[in-house]
């Protein structure tokens, strides 16, 4: 269901289309006073509608606190958030009951929910529906800089370009903060100027690309999680499929390490300054459900955006018949921008509530 | 914890130099006569000693059920299981302490539970408490070729040798139905040949290798699964997870759907007999944590194993200096072949709990 | 926390004199259409200020719902819904933090949250929190009708005055309907004439009352519930306990059963056309946590107001010293008559969670 | 299902007929070393056989641990713990399922699980079953003496003898060790007296009696639960009906709250010694699901056992007629005085899973 974590729970409503959509944020500990201009400087990464390469679609994404906050801070009560959906067109979508686009969850949700399936501008599945999550993230990013936790993604890969990440062993708080401040997050700028450039050729393709965003947590205590089906690995992974669009999550070197012998995959063990380090990080700072103390690692796998402008093979459901359709409008050629915030945001909840 | 599932819930208890390893399944429908003879062939595909290319401990795997049959029908309390273990060392482990293994679950075991954590042939950690898990799964894909389910999975890859597999879409009951009886369960023979001549030059070098299992459910209905953070996807990440080694789960194409653009990576709907079929499957069945009725097919990433014979670098905890480590006797050079059904019984266990 | 069940989720938000209080409902079936009106008419019972024996504050309890809904149809997503506190007094309630009210969970928040807690009006723990649970309490009531499930109440104990109920065994649908539209919910009305002299005398005496409240299912199928942790009493029981100032749950003949003999205790079978009925139904419907086809018969012991207009012993929690409290303002001298909807809300949310 | 707890999580197996029962115990923290006598003389409080007035059914009771000690003590892995079932008649209990006994599980089992359910003995429903739940209840109560709390239950009422308890605001450490050590657990031994000699009239008439158990917990902090449906009083309550023949659960004056004032059932505080306590503790310790530091005082409706040796009405669900049931064998009039252990054990685990 629309509900993300145990003692800290989030959860979400809303659909493109519907009146507002919104979060609950239960278990945060009282006393806290978030910084709401950072909180909405996190959200305005997410939104639609900054530059050429995202949706044009202008959302106002203003939260609206309703309760949970008395003169700033926490008073133990949920907090709960609501945003106004302002730009609701009266468009008909009434078409895509009928030729549903391939690999959209309209399909499936049809399926499941019937024809009474909310279908405007993608409903519950809409992408709009990761801006709570964002203000959620937001707080709890905040609550774990307290705890003295650093959380920060950089976008490692946009059709066949690649951001070399650093050692993953020895990436530094400077460096992670340095991402969150830059529109388009990535180590090496240049490496950001190609991925850019794939993202415009598929726009004028009247297509679309997919990416790949590595996440790492620095500062997290050794001995965080719980074995087998309560580890670290877990709890990150079913919290990150519930971003659209997500198709893979794999910890540290991840599937590469498929191609990998031990004595490369290995992490080895050093002592430095009088206490263990990890050399390396393949693990991505777990091992058998429980961190180790290094940087926590987390691959994050997005496909290309199902909405495109070519013409594409699909049925006519009424009619029992195979169909063409086009999508008109703007479509973002590439969400995984605009994911790299909500991709810190699950992660940053999922690791609080593991600390709680 | 050590508990998979939510109406279908695995408990596994056990260390690998305990009395004994085992499992709880509560949940299993009354009046079902699992084959103990199926159950107990598909247990021995995990069993280690079977081959050249596996560890040489011979484990008995018998298992006694203690509860929840009668006259070898399930009676509605839950079915109790228990292995003893009957090859305990007394081999001393204690070392161990001292010089962690790297890339070992023992490390974080030691930070998280102190000097009690039972380190003898990896404690509760030991790939051996997938034999309770094997157990149960073994339950559940019985239950569910009742409900036309099969699910089965080959070897995709073992270290830089893959057998590329059917197209996703149209793979049969009778491809999946062969994978199952193979010793070495690979689609196309030749794959099946290069990838045991990788893991025995492993073996020569003292070294491990990795590798990738890809699941396959066939005859799942769409609609499955609940949105966002309780879909098909999240479900089975988490539990997929609980295996010892798996570094990564992805779903369809997975992560080289990142490569991808949107016109290659959309999967076209086709009215074929009458009824909507997705060509390609590139989504791997689920779309919006919802089934769509193509197979579901998933990707599990196993590391090369953390035990070789190779010197590696570590750390002496007690002196607080570097040191090297020879981990001695023989080890398994690569423990996917053995992790086969092991994913199997997992995806068949949270499939099933998901029918329920 | 502030979620109750497990397939149909209610998330309870708000504070007394936050700007707003709600809930969003997770879980519902797609395609139901609420009739709004009788919502209203069911949560104008809990309202406030309706009659002499209630607390005087208005409140506007108009709900707002903000997505879930379609053309007045379910969809699929959450329905999430929000009540502007219009009442917002400016009042000092800083004294409370000072000296604490008797039997009032402002003292055990206050030590949880701390100073951050909202005091005000009761804050999150306030009755005013019920009714978001009415609310949802609605839908599942509509839906349990669809099913064939009737809920009601009565007020069974006010002071020493007993609505004395009739065969547990043998309660009609048409009798428990009738409950459903008396102001004030007794099977006798004589009994009611004297309960709300009893309120009145304590209204007179600055005084509150207590009560108890029998809830009634009918309808409902045997073999609903699961052993042991997970059985009706478990559920309901948890749920029920989630309501301010209920202090006790039982079952059936509840604590009285502690006097009786199992001779007495014992529901014999007999048959009656055809199927097998129980006579007496000391069991309340359920047995070993399962439902009997019986009807199902919950009790639950709601305190007298701890907000009452007497002076009081407390202690200055700032000068460390015993000190006296009188609360000023007009207090509900027994909150028993409008916590029945909320009983039935309950009751149905979780039944109907069992159900699906 | 059979699991009971979120951090510390008891799953119970086993059938009154099965080769065995047992418990797995997860959550335990590492390096406890628990103390086997003290855990199997708990066990005994609850073991039939002991005296006159309890079943005479010879149990072994012999707790085998199969895993998660070492040397010992806890590891970090569940505790696994075996009873076999030695005493299995080979009686022929099938007439059961055609005759359900009045008032006994059997009859709701048979309708949920068929013809398959396991009716010897009580099958899943015996109160056998509740042996391993003292098994762990043994191990959280040493654990809680760690932490300073005690916990212990007094027999408070049976049929219509009633051990007047002592102030509950005020009942010392002492008083409450004392009754640990009780055969038969009462405050006053002139209660005890009369209260076996109503049940030894119970067992004389071939009938049974019910009864009332109070479970004390001392030096628990102040501020432990989470609000609305996470408290103390939610979680208990869960717990304590898990237990069979549990009916009604409440807190401190409980139902006895409906027929007072709350000038009469308000707690006053006062300052002692330079700290807040709370006078008479109507509450029993809990207020909004919140811990105050009072003692927290549960009370726990048993209801008569079901098993008489009288004639009963009941019907022959094969004739599909009305029939008359006489049930052979000795049974146990009074099950009141084995349930305070359970009681005590259910109390424990809970609290324990609360503070971890």
């Amino acid at each position: 269901m629309n509900t993300l974590g145990t003692k800290l729970r989030v959860t979400v409503f809303g659909q493109s289309h519907a009146p507002a959509i919104g979060c609950i944020i239960d278990g945060l500990p009282a006393g806290f006073a978030p910084d709401m201009e950072r909180t909405a400087a996190f959200m305005a990464r997410r939104a639609p509608g900054r530059n050429a390469w995202s949706t044009p679609r202008q959302e106002s994404d203003e939260p609206e606190i309703l309760s949970g906050l008395v003169e700033g801070r926490t008073c133990g009560a949920p907090v709960s958030m609501v945003i106004r959906n302002g730009d609701q067109h009266s468009r008909d979508y009434s078409g895509l009951k009928r030729t549903p686009r391939p690999s959209h969850a309209d399909y499936t949700a049809l399926i499941k929910y019937g024809e009474n399936y909310d279908i405007r501008g993608g409903g519950q599945f809409s992408g709009r529906l990761t801006a709570p999550l964002c203000f959620a993230g937001a707080f709890a990013l905040q609550l774990l800089e307290q705890r003295g936790v650093t959380i920060a993604a950089h976008i490692a890969q946009i059709e066949n370009v690649y951001d070399v990440p650093p050692d993953m062993a020895d990436v530094s708080e400077t460096e992670l903060t340095a991402l969150l401040h830059r529109p388009f997050p990535v180590f090496y700028s240049e490496a950001g100027v190609k991925m850019r450039q794939a993202i415009e050729r598929a726009r004028m393709d009247c297509d679309s690309v997919g990416g790949v965003i590595r996440c790492f947590a620095l500062g997290l205590p050794a001995g965080v999680g719980e074995p087998m089906f309560d580890g670290v690995e877990n709890r990150l992974a079913a919290a990150l499929f519930g971003i659209p669009a997500v198709r893979g999550v794999s910890f540290g070197t991840g599937f590469d390490a498929a191609a990998m012998r031990g004595s490369a995959h290995n992490d080895p063990f050093r002592m430095e300054g009088g206490r263990v380090t990890i050399r390396a990080n393949h693990a991505g700072g777990v091992l058998g459900g429980i961190t180790s103390g290094a940087p926590l690692v987390v691959n994050v796998a997005v496909k290309p955006t199902a909405s495109i402008s070519s013409p594409q093979d699909t049925v006519d459901l009424a009619a029992g018949e195979d169909a063409s359709l086009v999508i008109h409008g703007r479509h973002d050629p590439c969400i995984v921008p605009r994911a790299v915030p909500v991709v810190e945001a699950v992660t940053a909840l999922t690791v609080l509530d593991m600390l709680l």
